[in-house]
């Protein structure tokens, strides 16, 4: 996968929600940002504020993304709902500068959705850790793992069902359950640290799974923020 | 000062800026926060969503509160624009869980613009540290200290422009000038962590100036986001 | 279980570890910690400054605790290494304020031990959300529990097995592992934030399995910092 | 000033402690910071541990800093003791991944050391916002530039103690003390979070006043982590 995976506009529907795998999705539910807010932050510098985007506010834009002035872009906020397998989630969660609820599965029952990969999403690595490629396996190789992999999550999950039905609480019998089930979450971030987590989410080292995700994220950072999305790409991808 | 002060929102401007102190203002320059995406955010537990608030809702939202559940409170951010002393802008940097932007006495100059007290602002210490109490003062005192803190910030911005137009350095002429100098900054924040700040600045224990600040921001937190602050209030004030 | 489980001092070891659930434990690497230094940073506040401690130090931490001052408590670090149940774990990582390394489940092959609860520790939940509590189940309840965890647990990591060896990606292979499979992670973090976790994991609201691991930290902790600890159980086990 | 300044190990004393500016101070109170533990952390990715750095574990603090993984950075702490003027505090106190303990002007007096720049250090900017550059002045001026800093010193300083003296609240006449006076405070920080300030204050666009004190920073990090500041230095002084 040569480069990062180019956020697709078009899959943005008019409900700011993508689908991502096969029971996920990334849906934005509010926001309040704007490429304007980070020119304003920065010019307070100067007490100097503006009530539209110019040419000089996107040069200033591209000039505090070079200098790492991370500041001015913290001064929003987006909130996603997020759907995706628990081994996706984990890896979320270490992004601490951002605010998490996810549903629970100590009050609640867990959901009966799991991530069977699409047959072109089934891999091999190669090469060693720090270094890793990954390359499509054969059909049959492909079929054998989606195969295995939900008979292990209808075994789970029909035991888990009759541990709860039995009176076993939930948030010990849920302990039967993979990694590959699905959560949901919100998750609110201001725009720097998003940009720091689609640098590092939405690249080659990324997991495909989690880097289809950033990538919906992007897609959607994009549209609200473009002046600032492409100074980020223009400083090859990387948080100020 | 006997509890907190009451927010009094007749102050509260059609455009959201609250005046405070002689030279300064707090100003809600924009929002993404009412007391719904609260609900929301918790109910993702249970992966119920609502598009209006009811009873049950209050209801959650004191339980939240009590019970210390205090992630639902940060999907939601408000953007303050302030203008205040140097004195006060240090201890509200302090709070870590926000963003800043603050004029920069490097890059533009100083504005003429410092705190004196009204007179019956002026107060002694009383007690030991711990626990001051403060007193008001003579009226012949409240005007020796005011007329000594001008005639300071007179001779220092004096000699701050005789150093600036003679070429020295901004960042360094600025050494002189006194810590009542007004700056101004953008502050983003959620509930949460603005909870925290109303609940430690807004107390009896705090600077009487930060609090008529903590009381400005009070004031407009209560106006978006009414459940959460009365939940907050029947909190004894205390940050979930 | 009525109020915190009281951190049982003779288990620590000379090696400060601590053993937790069937596969698990908590071990103190490293700590940069004591009671001293939380008096000396509020001290810095008048420029004073101890070698040893003595009673007024005692009185000014209980005052800090009390007052919630809660950076004196900042200035020290707990380094701990940890192993327990991935679902232990995604509550653990909740907590922001720390540093975390984990075990990478893409780049080493997972271990094949998981969670059985001992046969005391299988439970019903009674009540509602926000409001249960937990009773024993029969031991014939709990046998079975036991039984079903351990085949899908077997079956789940002879599937992992069966694709790693055929070549599919171990971060892939990985979806069929139930969330009671073990991790190991570092985590760095100090007695304030620390307080906030044992205040939160070591509670009756509190999962079981998390609690007996807020448990050993809580013992720990108290072991390098005993006058903070002593002073955060006074202060009913709130945080500062 | 060409590139960063280099630290100067010679002047760290026996008791960590190196003197900047005319009346401050960088001193290194404690540390629990070591190379190894930054390859533990890592390897607990592979369940690995050892005792000794080798080889192998200088290649990977390299490879960790060149592709960013920077939380095994993160396991370590480092308190600092700093004495230096208000403006530069101010700057410091803006890294909020870290710890603070500062002097209060509400709770003890004043002291009356203030910042005069050597003569040497008085500088005129030239340029714009954004590409300053700095020269020095001649003679005469950074003489006056000195002689008028101290007239502004005195005066404020004799108001402040009259108001005092007179009963005024402390917290009330430091209104009238130059942010050229001097304060201190304790600091606490990690690698990871420390790379970041260093990054940032010992470079060419930071004040020359902060990046004495970024420098003296640095020189305690460099004794402490050699292998990991050497890595620092290679990476292009990018904090990871």
């Amino acid at each position: 996968m040569p480069g990062p995976e180019q956020p697709d506009r078009e899959q943005v529907t008019a409900e700011d929600a993508i689908r991502v795998l096969d029971h996920g999705f990334v849906r934005l539910d509010d926001a309040m940002a704007d490429d304007l807010s980070v020119a304003n932050a920065a010019r307070v510098s100067f007490a100097r504020r503006k009530e539209e985007m110019d040419d000089a506010d996107r040069g200033l834009i591209g000039f505090l993304m070079r200098e790492r002035h991370g500041t001015p872009f913290e001064h929003n906020a987006f909130r996603f709902h997020v759907r995706c397998p628990i081994f996706v989630a984990r890896e979320w969660f270490r992004h601490r500068i951002s605010s998490f609820n996810e549903f629970s599965m100590r009050y609640a029952k867990a959901s009966d959705d799991f991530y069977v990969p699409a047959p072109e999403d089934v891999r091999t690595q190669v090469g060693k850790p720090g270094a890793y490629t990954f390359e499509p396996v054969d059909a049959e190789l492909a079929e054998r793992t989606r195969a295995e992999l939900r008979a292990v999550y209808d075994a789970a999950y029909a035991a888990y069902e009759r541990l709860v039905e039995a009176g076993v609480a939930r948030e010990l019998a849920r302990a039967a359950l993979p990694v590959g089930a699905y959560t949901e979450f919100f998750w609110t971030v201001n725009a720097r640290a998003l940009m720091n987590f689609i640098s590092l989410r939405n690249a080659e080292a990324a997991q495909r799974e989690i880097r289809l995700y950033a990538t919906a994220c992007e897609a959607l950072f994009a549209r609200h923020m473009p002046v600032t999305h492409a100074a980020f790409v223009a400083n090859e991808r990387r948080a100020p």
